[in-house]
Formats: structure tokens, sequence, C-alpha cells
């Protein structure tokens, strides 16, 4: 089989590293062109020293746009997709974005959430939201996805059939998510020193990440059921992982085997989703595609309880943004993608 | 002013070793004997090469218990204080319990949350539930008291005001909590290796935890209210700290301002609790024996959501311990207890 | 191509995990049998929740030792692997070690090590020492390779070319290694718990370390030159990844070029070791088979220093060991093995 | 007894902080003045939000200069000690200062280390310098003395015995040190975030350190012998602690027992430092003031080997500086400082 040529773009930040790396080992792909910003003009080992083929030289954005590629990876800092994304489309090149510019249909929310007005309104709603697992038929066909984020990933997975078979109060969500540190990316900031988090955790944007809104968005879209979430995420001294706890009022009657059948149900023939009994450990699933989860009952508050984790990094991100690609590229949609995580 | 003899049994855990520590550094305790289990007949040294005056030799529990002190520490697994509480009790011996064994009033709660039935049912409820902030008074007219479980503390302090003030509805609270690892104890366990616990986080014991009961009596207690807590307690790649973050629907027309407001009320006057404005690192408080609370108002999801730091060995453990103590002798509360923590 | 049929005995430990993960991803391996001890008949996710075909149930010992494999890994603990090894020959299956039962030619330095004489001692000195860049050619025709320890691994390839071109005092050697804590295998111990290790990094077994004949005799056969190391551990709180920082006089004359012509002429054409011009981190090569040194002369005190850094778990373990079946099988070295590292 | 009035200037760093905290709780110390640079006209609790008394707002440097105060302790970058420390000397305040302005006694050794000649090199060899253990009694005199980095501290003390009794070759020393992240300052640059730090060890600076000709005066006055070392420090993946293995070839008939015996003689009379036969874990000093050290004879290399820890922060800065303060003022020398460190 010959292979397709893609590109990174943003290729410097962790996720593009991550990119870099699943493309470099995809049997199907090709990687024709990584591009950086202040690191362009520069060796790739410059930015990613632990990378195999470290002397290939970053691009610039503008060489990395004219490139011939079939489908190019978008790894920016939000608000900076949305141009290169709309130059790539009309020179007829897929866009995988793993950016939060195209996630939200709605321009009034995506405006609150952002805190300014979109510079493509008419865009939104036209992308196909890249959770192959809720609808994968739409990423086949779409050539524009924007990959979800890693908190609503791993929370979208979790609460989604839960909604969807009646069995928990939509309403009345909590997810409270435990991300490792690379989730907050490589940006040199007084709150990302080791001195500021090895040994501590903390809470941020309590009652106002941007995340919720595009929880509520899939949640309600794949049950089709109007979901409310309060989403409080935290900071763990680890480099990756994240590990959302999603609770909400079960319904009169839901048992935990009714939960636990459901997750089956929706899960049991997806490749990089597991439903297991017992809480899973992030690192369980670090260094490889997967989502676990397990889904318990609190009888005592009659509140059902999800666990999933999730590698912020791979299924988070450039993982799931591969795996979107293989959708859209008519490839096998697990080809490149590790089933194996990394322990210790 | 002369000084109290007090002791500790059960010295060679974590919160052994911070009991030795603060009564070491204490102006108005003296440390008359330290006992251990398999550490007896060796020094100190042996189990807490980090202390000072090493080579004091642990003592039996049994060489303990019929030492000459006003006041005993226990800090041992739990199921084993409540024989030698009771020996220490009938020789008039002030007994200050840093396990579970006392702190629940119902026998009945008891057997469900401990799994068998308590060997001294009269006792419970007659014990002070060692939480300073709620009632002092009954704490320093004890002869015996409890001191609460790191995660109680962290959210009984956290919820008590609001519900009290009837600012959140105390039917639907959930409390999200992170541990450092050593509020699991010093055990040699395969869960607790550095290979297992390192970079990752998890959730356990869901839904089943001993520490819930535990929250419902005390901020039932507190407020006068009725309560039911959901509670998930995660264990995070930290050797001390502990972070609860503790949401409940807010009341109809309660604002942000009511909520802190309402903590402020409650803890300007207090030396130990500070509530701040944007949600707390545990680092802020690790080293100290405070609590360090911030409350927000999810006005989307109209939920009341306060996050609470404590270092779990200190104001979770040894040094609430001592604040109790320090009431139990007639002390100023606050002698011996470190305000300021260690960073980084 | 069709693919060679290989086992691991002792996959339960942290580089039998590794050796499994490898060889599932190998192109040209087949994973027939999984064996373990205390987990033989359990399935591998009980003691692997990260692998993917968790559901392949562990043999026993003596189940693996009766399997048509052409070639068997052995993972397990010093001392255990001589009796298996030599049923493994008598049935003609080809063996890898990576215990360190074969490592040594000499019984007497043998004896002195690990403090028992050899069961075998006739095998001492019939198998190769796996270490592909000093001689691949004999591992290449061998039917038993002892895969050298992963403190030998990292100072033997930085210093046998130096010691080979007479740029250092091969009698004055200090070789200062720091190792995650996967080096010090899967037990279950008090000082290998969360509490013990994190925050902290401590020398061990100063001076009496096993590894420090083993470089010694590497060393010298690979360079022709008699050396003695002086050799100190220590143990650091990270979970992989280990940096030797080795150290001798410089020869009269020798310059800073002069060194570092010797590395890159050893190993300009290795597809596994890279010399760069700056000290290496170990995350660089964190989850990779590669090893990356540098290369410095300290003028002031005329010494030359390598700073040597590998994945203990696997360059240093199961990596090289897949290295090493590749050349006992005729397959291309590289293959199934990574690159690239993980970061972050 | 009255108390003594002191500033820090320099407070928002770590080593500062740690002054603030030590002078706080000290007996005998008045915490007059806090100054800051860009955190001047802030509260303490902006830059060390774990400090009691976080409404103090920190002064100018300006401001601090003109404060009526005993003796003045100086945490500031390389460089920048000098000039305020001459304007406080003028005022006849007495200068601690934690830099390195003033360590070394001679300019040429200063201009080669620091690349750039000396501001004030008449006042070199004229300040003290600050290790108590080597020379109290010119500390106790002093007015002017310059605290000792923290490798130094550690390695000072543990050879400066050894080369005095002449048990080791002082021409052909090792220093390989292990430091927490801490050491490095609260920068906020690339190197330091967690991502760059967390799981990760390297060398750096290797034969290029400035501790180096600071460890070679301090062992070649304190012995009366000339001493020439190779030192090669390492980042470790923890907040704090300090580790050195220092190591030198035996003289000839040096026993084990010779080392430990010059070890013992040396410092058991000394509070600070203790000698004990296994090597030392950082962690059993983190959080005092303490140096413990083991020493061992490597006989097949006949190489004596000191492993010496010590919390950097604390021996290795701010603790030293106040322990030398203790003897500037005619305190008692333990006087506000720990003896016991923090576990776990």
């Amino acid at each position: 089989m010959s292979t397709v040529a893609v590109g990174v773009i943003g290729a410097s930040g962790y996720a593009g590293g991550e990119l870099v790396r699943l493309v470099d080992g995809h049997p199907n792909l090709h990687l024709q062109v990584i591009a950086g910003h202040s690191s362009a003009g520069n060796p790739l080992a410059s930015v990613h020293p632990h990378l195999s083929g470290g002397d290939r030289v970053l691009a610039s954005q503008d060489e990395a746009l004219a490139a011939e590629v079939d489908l190019m990876f978008l790894a920016l800092p939000h608000g900076a997709s949305a141009r290169p994304a709309m130059t790539l489309l009309d020179r007829a090149v897929k866009v995988a974005d793993l950016g939060a510019d195209f996630r939200l249909a709605d321009p009034a929310v995506y405006e609150d959430a952002y805190g300014s007005p979109h510079p493509f309104p008419d865009q939104l709603g036209t992308w196909a939201y890249g959770l192959p697992e809720l609808d994968r038929t739409r990423i086949a066909s779409a050539d524009r996805v924007a990959v979800p984020g890693c908190y609503p990933t791993s929370a979208v997975l979790a609460l989604t059939p839960l909604v969807a078979a009646g069995l928990i109060d939509s309403a009345a969500i909590v997810v409270d998510s435990m991300s490792g540190v690379s989730g907050a990316g490589r940006g040199v900031k007084p709150h990302l020193t080791y001195g500021a988090i090895d040994e501590s955790v903390k809470a941020y944007a309590v009652g106002s990440h941007r995340h919720r809104p595009e929880m509520e968005q899939a949640i309600s879209a794949g049950s089709g059921t109007r979901t409310i979430v309060s989403f409080t995420p935290h900071l763990v001294p680890m480099q990756r992982g994240l590990l959302s706890t999603c609770s909400a009022p079960a319904a009169d009657g839901a048992s935990a085997d009714d939960l636990e059948a459901a997750l089956h149900k929706a899960y049991d023939d997806e490749p990089f989703v597991d439903v297991v009994p017992d809480p899973p450990q992030t690192r369980w699933v670090v260094g490889s595609n997967r989502c676990v989860m397990s889904v318990h009952l609190d009888v005592h508050s009659n509140r059902a309880i999800v666990s999933s984790a999730i590698d912020n990094l791979l299924k988070g991100a450039a993982g799931q943004a591969v795996q979107c690609a293989n959708l859209m590229l008519g490839l096998d949609e697990t080809a490149g993608l590790p089933m194996a995580g990394w322990m210790p």
C-alpha cells in the first residue's frame, strides 16, 4: 500500500511532538512537512531531542501551508488555527485541528467561552467533532475535523452512554478532572515551573473552564438530551495522564448492573475504550490511545460515578487526531496507534 | 511555665513521627514516652532518621500504658486504639486518639463502615470530636478526644458553614478529594510502591470510603441539618497534602458573595483557617497546621464549589491532635503548631 | 517473512513486561508463551494492566520450558536463570538471559560478587556478552547470550573506546551512576515504597555493587586493557532512566577533540548510540533503545568525563535483549526496537 | 533576652523565603524589613503564600538599605550583592551574603570563574567564609560573612578532615553531586519547567561549574593542603536536597577505620553534622540544618568515598546564613535552627 503525505503545523509543542512520533511510526502515512513557529529553520532535535530523524529541519508555517500533502494536522494555540485551516481547505487539503477553534457549533457559545467573536462564524457547525466513538461516520466523510479537548474526551466517553440510556440526571452532572502538566502545554510560565508544580495539587479555572461547554455540546449531541455540567479541573504533579471522576444522580431504579451494561454496550466493540470493574490508574493508559473506565453506583447517595482515564497527549490529543485522520483517509482506524501503554 | 508530660503510642508511622517532631518542639509539652510495636526496643533513628534525639529507645505499648503522663496520643491502625484507650482512661490519663475507633457516634454506623461491631459501643458518642473550629468548648472539657480523619477535616471545614447558613443543598453534596500518599500510611504494600504510584492518579474506594459517614455526621452536627455526601477519594503522586473539591447545588438566590461571607464569618477569627479568593495549592499548607480554602459559585450550573487544602499529616492528623491536646490541657491552642508551611 | 516463535519467562516483572510489549510489536517475532511465577494461571492484565492482549494467561515456568519456541527470554532474579537456561539449551532453544547468572567469565569473580559458587562454572565464559556494539559477531553466532546489566551498559559504552584508544587511565576510573527506581525491580520492600523514594536521592552499595566487576570485565575485553573501576550507584526519584557520569585522568596530551573523535569513530555507524555535544537528559532516551552520551575534558583537573544516558529497561534490559535476539535469529538488528523516546 | 533587628534583601526567592521563615521562628531575631525587587510594594503572600504574616509588604532594596537593623541577609543573584553590601557596611550594618560575590579570596580566580573583574577586588579575602565547622572563630568576629554555596558546603565538610589528616590524595578528588531543583533558583526558564525536569536526571556545567574553585579554596584553607577537584553537578527531579559523592585515592595504609575516625573526630561535637555508618538519604536532612555523611573505603580500587547530604536551602543557604548570623551576633549558634527534618 502506498503512503499518504501529511504534515504537522505546530510541531514544537508536546502534542506536536507526539504527532511527529506517531506519524513517523505509522505504516500508511508519510510525514512530508514539519513546521514550527519560533523554531522554524532549526532541526527537529532542537525542540524534541527524544525523536529520531532529529536533523529534519522545521519549516515555517507559510512553507507548510504550501506543501503537497493530503492532510494537515494543526497543533496550535487556540485562536491560531482558524486562518491556516481556511487556507488549507481552499487548497483541498484535509485538516485535523487539535485546537479549540472549530469545536463549538454555536458562535455565541464560542464567544462566551473564548472571550471574542469567532473570525469565521459560518464555519462553526460545519466541522465534524473528532470523537470517533460518538460519530465515526461523519468524521470519515469530513474534510475538516475538530479534534476534541483532553478533558471532554474523558468525560464525554464516560457520560454519553449513561445519559443516552436515561440512567442519570443529565442536568446535575459533576466532572472533577485531574490532569498531568503536559495538558497545560509547553509554555514557560511561573505556574508551570517544577518549583510550582512538584508535590502539589490544585484546582483551577473553577466554574469557568472552556472545556465545559464543549462537554455539554458533545454529550447533548451524542445522547439527544440537554446536559448541564459543573466542571472543575485540577493540576496533578505528573507529566501525562488525565482522570475524570464524573458523577450524576442515578435515575429511579437504575442499578449498578444497568450502568455497567450501558457502557459495555457502547464500548465492547470499540478498539480503544475498555470498561473495567475497578477504578483505573492513569498509568494503565499513558503511552496508548486507550480510554479505560469503570462505573460505580454509590447507593448511599444514589449517585452514578464513572472514573475515566486517558493519556491527555494521545487519546486526548495526538492519538485521537491520528485516529480521525485514519478515518478521513480511508485507512484502518487503528493504524499506527499504540494499544499498549508504558509502565512503569 | 512547667511542662506537661505526654506520650505517643504508634510512633513509628508517619503521623506518629510528626507527633514526636511537634511535641519535641512544643514549648509546654514534654515527651515522656515513645512507643512502637515491631520497632519497640530500637532507637527512634531506626524508624525516623530525620528526627533529632534519634537515640531515644522506643518503648513497648505495655510500657507506654504504664507511663506517668497526663495525656497520651494514640496513632494506631483503626481497631487498635480501643483497648489501650480504655486502659489509659481507667488510669485517668487523657487520650487524643488519631485513629477512627471513637469518631462515629452511632454503633450501627460504625459497624456498617468498619465491618464489625464496636468493642465498646457505650463509648461511642461520649468522645469529643476533635475539630476545634466546630466545637472547641467540648474538646477543652473532654478527657477523650477522637481526632478527625484527614478527608473529613478538609471537607467538614469547607461545607459546614455553608450548610448551616442554608446556602447549599445538604442532600446533594459531592466531595472529590485528592490525597498525597502518606495518607495511606507507612505500610509496605504493592499498591504503595514507588513503581505503582509515581506518575499516576487513581480513584479508590468509590462510594465506600469510611470517611464518608464521618463527614456526614460532623457536618450534620455542626450545621444542625441532615447531610448526604457522595465521596470519592483519589491518590495523587506526592508525599503530603490533601485537597478536597466540595460542591453542592446553591440555594435559590445564594450569591457568590453570600458563600464567601459565610466562610469568612466562620473563620476570620480562626488561627488555622484562611479563606482566600483563588483556589489554594496544597503546598501552601504542607508543613503547617493550616487549612486554606476558596469558594466559588458556578453560575452556569448553579453549584457552589469549595476548594479546601490541608497537610494530611498535620491539620489532618498530628497537628490537629496537638491542637486538641492544647485545649484539653488548658494551653494556648496554637502552642507548638507551625503557622508557616514549607515551599518549595 | 514468516515470524519466529519466542517466549518470555519472568514476564511479571518490569523488564518482563517490556519484553512482552516489544515482542508484541515486533514485525518478525511471535510471542508463543508468557510465563510467570506467582502469577502463573492468571491473565496478563493482572500484572500488566497497560499491555494489550491482557486476557492471555500466564504459563508456569515448567510449561514455558516445554514450549515450542526458537528462543527464550529469561527475565528472572539473579541465581534463578541458570537451571532453566540449561534445560532450554538441552532442547536446542536459544537463550537470551537478562539476569546476571552468565555474564561473568571467571567463576572466582562470580563467587566474589554473588557470594556463592556458580552452579555451572563450566558455562562461564561460554556465553556471549550481549552488548552488540562491542562484539555483535559473537552474539550473532551464539545460542546463549548474557544480556548486560543496566549500569554496565551505560558505562561500558561510554568508556571502552576511550580506554581502547589509550586516551584515559584505565586504572583510575570513577563511575557515579543514577538510576530510576524500576532498576531495583518490582519487589515490595520498605525501601521501595513511594514514601521512601519520592523527593530523595541516595547512594547505595558503595564500593560493593555487583555491576562493578561486570564493567571491568567488559571494558577490559573490549579494549584489551586491564581496567579498574570505582563504582557508586545512586537511586533517583523517577521511574525510568539511567545516567552514568564516568571519569578518568586523561592521558598526556589527550585533547577534548581526541576524546570526542574516539567516541564518534566508535558509534557513528551504530543505530542506537548517539554522541552529542551537551550532556544528555535521561528523558531523551526513555522509551527508546538508544544510548546518548557526551564527552568533556575538565582541563583544570585533566580529567575526561563522559555523561551516558539509557533507558534502564530498554537499552539496559529488554531492548538490548531484543537487539541480541535479532542478531541470534538472523533478523535486522533494529527490528521492533524504538528509535524515538517519550517526552514529556 | 531582647531581640536583634535584622532584614532580608532578596526575599522573593527560595532562599529568601526560607530566611523569612527561619527569622520569624527565631527566638532572638526580629525581622525588621523584607525587601524584594519586582515584588516590592506587594504583600509577602504574593510571593510566599505558605508563610505566615503574609500581609507584610515587601520594601524596595533602597528602603531596606536604610532600615535600622544590626544585620542584613542578602539573598541576591551573583553579582548583585556587592554594591548593597558596601552600602550596609558603610552604615555599620553587619552583612551575611548568601550570594557568591565575596566567597573567593583571589580576584583572578573570581574573574576566571565569573567572567568579569570583581567590582571591589580589595574586599576579596577580607570576608569570612561562612562555614562554621571550619572556622567559627573568624565568623564570630566578622562583620561581613560570605555564606558558602550549597555544593561546596556538602563537599567541603566531607573532604576537609580527610585531606587534613593526609588520608586521601588531595590532587585527585572527584565530586559528583546531585541537587534538587530549588538549587537552580526560582527563575522562570525553559530548562526549569516541570515538563523539562520531572522524571529526568542530567549532568550540567561539566568541568566548568563556579563552585569548583570555591570547594578547592575552602578545602585547601581548611586542611593546609593544596587541593584539586573535578566537579560534576547533576539536576535531580526533587524540590530540595543535595547529595555529594566525594571520592579520592586513599593514602597508602589508610583504613576504613582511619577514614571514619577522622570524620568522627572532626564532627562528633558539632551540632549540625552527623557521621553515620550507611549512606544517607537527602530526605533525612531536608527541613533541617543538618549535614549527614558516611564514609567508605572501596578496597578494590583503594578509593575513599564520602556520601554527604544536606538541604540545599538550609545548611546549603538560609540555615547556614542564620547559623553564621547567630555567631556574628553573639547568640547561641543553634538558635532558631531546626535539628529535625521533614519526612515523608
